[in-house]
């Protein structure tokens, strides 16, 4: 065979060679993605509207399609928390469509001009931007991420290939058969937007090779395990971060009450994500009246607090803090502890421990706030404020396709400005260089 | 051991692991990069111009190395075109310590706010430039690549691994030692500044492994054996371009007089850079006046031309160009030429054949100009300029690491800016996420 369907029919199979059907898949998307470059803006934004409009006209065939997705999850085992997130009814569905519709609302990333300079000889020299390619979206049960992912990489130009996995097959394969009846209903190609439709986890081996070229860089979608993974495998650049090891730092002159009510935000307002904040740094100049409010509030919270010795005396319930636990991101109501000699304390222990996602310091010392900022090397660093903003919407990009703690090319928040690339445009009148 | 000394004494041999001591190189790398990202401007700039000065103090030493590297390579039958590319004299020395302090002389990349905004909650967000990390730069006879290259990244505040060729490695060491002299005298960290002091070409593999988290991104600056084995090893980003295979479209409105000229310089001002044009391409409308003029152009100025049927019939000195001539970068007097139709067969050639580096389109219309602009999916599109115009130093950017094709962060010619990441700085006053 020369290709699997990807069209998101739902026509799971395998046989032959399964690398070259990806590297069929991966020529098609390349294939859109030159089409895709060329379209306007109003091309783009009336594909996305049409996309979430037949994403609500299939509603009956993409819930039955989940249906049997839950179902086979359910009987394999998985956990409520599992298949809830796999779950859609119509209102997530609707929700997933407005998503849509609303990147359709963004400012469009591609043909802004960055720079413009003009050389001593005349040239005029624009740098503009432009679609960054094909991206490869490898995610796990979330069937929206097929939506998000897909809809953000067509506002931005690119062609999206997407690998879900096992267990929302079938409900990402209905989502992306209706965003592709979208693209067609606005003239745009199809294959702007391809799922894969094979089980096999061969598949992601093939997507992480780049497929000859045809892919320009993964996005994963999920758990530690499949980050790790596609780094460790893939042969194109990825935008992603292993995980959100995120710092609060209560300096010595930090308002009480802020740091009581930030504190709180930043570790559990949701546990279970990446800005979510793992350990907590006292500053020893105010451990005397904050550290005991702050712990006894975290616990009180139903945190269970791991503490070095000064944390421990505070209260019972504060069991001991081991070198594991400065290393750990918890994604849960568990917070690590220290009480840290100042600013450069605190520093030196980001420096070794953070994972370069998120810090935050709570100070009323403009100066000692500067200096944080200016001398944490991670993607996000705050001052007085919680670390859970770390978050593409918070930030006004409309949406994100993930946050990145690399230093290249997209780092932070990931919304469509980052999914572009640029070229320069250089304007003459015969200019011949000397 | 636990490392080699990259000192640039020269003292050159190999024992014990030879992993482990690239790593040691790495992890001196990394301190002092983190001290360097605190750097000022003035601090950075006084050690720039202070390496600048002792590189000219050392000039003797720097010379006799030289003439040792260069007694080696004659010896060794090199030709005398590589000869001279190694050879340094005291006015070459003079100019590279010049172009040092013209890099101190640039504006200081890092700090730059790239964007603010503020959200409805109050809190003001900025993306600013940090540095990149580490750098690794790989090269080949030129022994002013490491002081160029080295100056650049101390710019930008990046540390950089310098890895020489084996024939220039004495001059490269000897240029090492004086900047890292200049380092000290500003009292900023020698390491800043590294060279691989071995000539083992293991070390090579060993950069392109990252060097376990130590470098960020390799620059290779040498022929195109070298670039494409360090884009298919490095498990790093690469900024690059495998080759310039670089398009003149002749259009049907190009202003003859200035085509004559263009093509000329596209062509033959120097043969052996990357800007170079390697395929001119005439609009068939226009064949009937503009073909002979430039075909005799170029066969009177000492070109070879291989051409299709049509360019064949003009002058009896052109040769058939076969598929493979459409798809070669000659970096010599040789320029393939094909009459295509049009705008749109120019694109065609072009997307089938162009390494994605720079081409020009040479007309009066501005309309077709701007589809020549908007389509042509190459780092740099000219319009009624040479090609030989694709570098950092016409661009204003005072000085170039290389030219990059990928379509990641980096495209273009990579000057101080580009050797920089970012990261955003949130200010807030108390806010917690709802």
């Amino acid at each position: 065979m020369d290709g699997l369907a990807s069209g998101g029919t739902g026509d799971i199979g395998n046989g032959g060679d399964l690398f070259a059907a990806m590297v069929a898949i991966g020529r098609r998307a390349r294939y859109a993605a030159r089409k895709l470059a060329l379209a306007s803006t109003a091309e783009k934004d009336a594909a996305l509207r049409a996309m979430a409009a037949r994403m609500r006209a299939s509603a009956p065939a993409i819930l039955a399609a989940n249906a049997e997705d839950v179902e086979e999850a359910r009987a394999a085992g998985q956990p409520a928390s599992y298949l809830d997130r796999l779950s859609l009814d119509a209102a997530r569905l609707d929700a997933i469509a407005g998503a849509v519709d609303s990147i359709a609302a963004l400012a469009d990333p591609v043909g802004r001009t960055l720079a413009t300079f003009t050389r001593p000889n005349g040239l005029v020299i624009e740098r503009v931007a432009t679609p960054l390619g094909v991206i490869g979206v490898i995610f796990e049960a979330r069937p929206n991420v097929a939506a998000d992912a897909g809809a953000l990489c067509v506002k931005a130009g690119d062609a999206a290939i997407l690998r879900a996995g096992s267990d929302s097959l079938r409900s990402a394969s209905a989502i992306v058969a209706a965003m592709r009846l979208g693209l067609a209903d606005a003239g745009l190609p199809e294959d702007c937007v391809q799922i894969v439709p094979v089980r096999d986890r061969a598949a992601v081996g093939a997507m992480l090779t780049g497929l000859n070229g045809c892919i320009d860089v993964i996005v994963p979608r999920g758990g530690k395990s499949l980050v790790a993974r596609v780094q460790e495998e893939a042969r194109v650049p990825v935008f992603a971060h292993l995980e959100g090891l995120c710092h609060v730092f209560v300096h010595e002159k930090a308002e009480l009450g802020m740091a009581l009510s930030i504190v709180k935000n930043a570790k559990l307002r949701r546990t279970g994500i990446c800005g979510a904040a793992e350990t907590l740094l006292v500053d020893e100049a105010c451990a005397a009246t904050h550290l005991a409010p702050l712990v006894t509030m975290l616990l009180d919270a139903g945190c269970a607090v791991r503490g070095d010795a000064a944390t421990q005396k505070v209260d019972p319930r504060v069991t001991p803090a081991t070198e594991e636990d400065w290393r750990t991101e918890y994604l849960d109501a568990i917070i690590a502890v220290r009480v840290v000699p100042g600013l450069d304390g605190a520093l030196d222990h980001i420096a070794e421990y953070s994972s370069s996602h998120t810090e935050s310091i709570l100070t009323q010392d403009g100066a000692v706030a500067e200096r944080f900022l200016a001398e944490v090397d991670s993607a996000i660093v705050m001052h007085n404020a919680s670390t859970q903003f770390a978050d593409g919407g918070e930030f006004g990009f409309g949406a994100e396709i993930g946050i990145a703690t690399g230093r290249m090319h997209a780092r932070g928040p990931v919304g469509v400005e980052q999914l572009t690339s640029f070229k320069y445009r250089v304007r003459g009148s015969g200019q011949t260089r000397p």
